[in-house]
């Protein structure tokens, strides 16, 4: 956590710890960390998961990549500092919803470990939970749903991930959905059964 | 808004729109945005308040002015166009919590009206509720909690709102309450109960 610039702050803890926001909410507060290609079916996934959640009367929300820049951090480009500023503020934001007990998905690229790490580091040991959204490059490149991949081989965009920017698969995510090889349906119930498996749904 | 700076970017809507989040919570999403001085009893305002929503089934959650400067905010100090940052990026999270259908209180000092008026544009029309605590100085400095208003009064804080920075009161909030005539339980149900007239606690 970086310490903060300012001076004569006092942490208000509030008067609602996690178990009774847990209790009240019937499930736990955790950031689902989706990391893939673009094209990989970040989104698509997240907003499945999502909805069977909210079905479920969960307290659910996806922080998505697009979206996120169109608000909080419509002042970042793409550079790698504002890259790195990006996902270091969609960690905190993730953390505050994780806080106020939310089952909070974040659906971005997110190439690099490091900056994924830092955000687990974050969050307490059960609240950051990595999903490999591990469609490989040939089934995100042959998809390519926005044309990007067709730019990014015309050289019309640098630094994309997979094509002209690394993309530093998690070495042990704690849940891994082959969106190449099954529908969004089929990993949307893994996601959720792992999450029933785990005890994420329950309010004790 | 302001305009995104990166391209490539497209807005994914997601599976559920606000009236379902609306439905399934039993609530809206709304953003509570307290004003008030150092000492006018925001945070613990606040902090009744969301205990309050909780203990009725409502997914509520505070952003509190000091705990966001300890995470996403930790790299802003207070000179002016820090403070006006500091805010923008707190309305954009509160839109945030807002658009995933919670109950969103942020207790700020948010001095200048055109920052609040700032945040009030990026949301719907009914989704911002401009709350004045209105404790006046004499009470706030008189109360003192953390002993910041003896500080500035011997130059020890720079601007420091109420004695060497202006406070631009609301001229027309939603609701005001005076949290230094009445204690903060009545406070507290004063908003509660003016949520519920207003329509705010129902689904549909």
């Amino acid at each position: 956590m970086t310490k903060p610039k300012g001076t004569n702050l006092t942490w208000h803890s509030g008067e609602v710890d996690a178990a009774a926001r847990a209790k009240a909410h019937g499930h736990q507060g955790v950031v689902l960390w989706l990391t893939g290609l673009s094209g990989s079916g970040k989104s698509t996934l997240s907003h499945r998961v999502e909805r069977r959640l909210i079905e479920r009367g969960c307290f659910a929300y996806v922080l998505d990549g697009d979206n996120v820049r169109h608000g909080l951090n419509a002042d970042l480009g793409f550079a790698p500092e504002e890259r790195k500023e990006n996902i270091r503020r969609v960690g905190e934001v993730a953390r505050l919803f994780a806080d106020a007990g939310a089952i909070v998905l974040t659906a971005f690229i997110s190439p690099y470990r490091a900056d994924r790490q830092r955000v687990r580091e974050l969050l307490a040991p059960r609240q950051f939970v990595e999903v490999h959204v591990a469609a490989d490059l040939a089934t995100c490149e042959a998809r390519d749903p926005k044309g990007l991949y067709a730019k990014a081989r015309k050289g019309e965009i640098p630094q994309f991930t997979g094509i002209s920017a690394p993309y530093e698969a998690p070495e042990s995510p704690e849940l891994r959905v082959d969106t190449g090889a099954e529908n969004v349906d089929a990993s949307a119930q893994r996601v959720v059964d792992w999450l029933e498996a785990e005890g994420y749904l329950s309010g004790g």
